[in-house]
């Protein structure tokens, strides 16, 4: 398993805003400060973890090898093991699991669809990159929830995914195809920006009307440098 | 969970044949007494639960409601698991898996293509049908196997399987359009005829030019009565 970030126990080192109405461009923000209701969370993050697993299936079902479907598999299986944690939260806060996602199914549909890519390899990196960014998001996300459910959120977004793997197949995949670096690189360029998008519509603003440009970008500043080493790790420029 | 069989634990009453060479045509005949070497097994039941999951992946990312994709993404997990199960075994018999699967892929990927269907509705038959044909397949045929492992492969088969959420779908989808129903029925009469197809190339007959469709058509019989109580079950003739 790879862990970009250094895990749940440790503590964000910038203070805590002292109130969210006086977030100032310059400051290093939380993702955390930004969190969405318990339910808005979950819905969006049970029904993202779907999307991946269906990346993920398509990955499976046009992979070259048997080998790879079997190893790429267990990434699947681990998204909809996500999916199904998530749902079970829905459900222990009373809420109907299909009713408490579906307000948030276009504009992950859309994502899904933006993400594909041409061939096998573009969707598998965005397989990769993807996972990974919401897996991230959602953890940092988490932390901004009530006490209650915080940590049991925060430890199914850290378990285990398929992202080692992932990176393997890319990995021999560039090292068997010279031409393939420099149009995963820029595939993975745009799909910084549509995750971004994508991550950004869960973010409560304290005043939604002010909210600028520059005090958005900040918040993704570790996600993007965890997206930059993702790309790093395949020799990928980001 | 659906149960077809009675379970692992019945003993098949007819009496083991004496030898493998005196098959009569009018004599009822247990799967079990042709079954392939284990890896021969293996290689086959493993990647099987591949093409479920395929096939169930593709029914999940088409379906038209948030609820069908979570409750079917149950079933996509237990294929999953299965194929994982089998793969572990193939490893702890000594085997490379993809080596041991490689062999077999042509023939289910043949018939995954043709089980496709047209529609929805045809996908999520073919899902229900092959998932539970095949796991009564390799059940029987698991018991031909020797003891070491027999006790484990059958314990795989017999585990929780989607067949309930799949045969719940497909009977609210029947009753919402009342002109689905034969378009199922003869859906489900033409997919008997290729699992079996697909099924029959693992059996190993004790002599192989004097095997005829007689001797072939009463191993399927339980298969072909569980797979009538499955049509049954939706109302559908089989």
């Amino acid at each position: 398993m790879v862990k970009w970030f250094s895990g749940k126990s440790v503590r964000i080192e910038v203070p805590r805003l002292r109130s969210r109405s006086n977030v100032l461009p310059t400051e290093k923000v939380a993702l955390a400060e930004f969190a969405p209701d318990v339910m808005g969370f979950l819905g969006r993050a049970a029904y993202v973890q779907l999307k991946i697993f269906e990346t993920l299936s398509r990955v499976i079902t046009n992979a070259p090898t048997t080998a790879a479907k079997t190893a790429i598999g267990k990434a699947a299986e681990l998204s909809l093991g996500k999916h199904r944690a998530l749902v079970a939260e829905i459900t222990k806060a009373g809420g109907s699991p299909a009713d408490v996602m579906d307000p948030f199914t276009d504009a992950f549909d859309e994502f899904e669809r933006i993400s594909r890519g041409t061939d096998w390899y573009e969707s598998l990196i965005t397989a990769y990159l993807s996972a990974g960014f919401f897996d991230d998001f959602y953890a940092k996300l988490a932390e901004g929830l009530p006490t209650e459910s915080r940590t049991r959120l925060v430890t199914i977004f850290a378990g285990e995914s398929g992202e080692q793997v992932l990176a393997e197949y890319l990995q021999a995949a560039i090292d068997a195809n010279p031409r393939l670096d420099s149009r995963l690189a820029m595939w993975g360029r745009r799909l910084v920006g549509d995750m971004m998008l994508a991550a950004r519509s869960a973010l409560v603003f304290p005043d939604h009307t002010r909210t600028t440009e520059a005090q958005v970008e900040p918040v993704f500043g570790e996600l993007i440098a965890a997206h930059t080493r993702r790309m790093d790790a395949l020799g990928l420029t980001a």
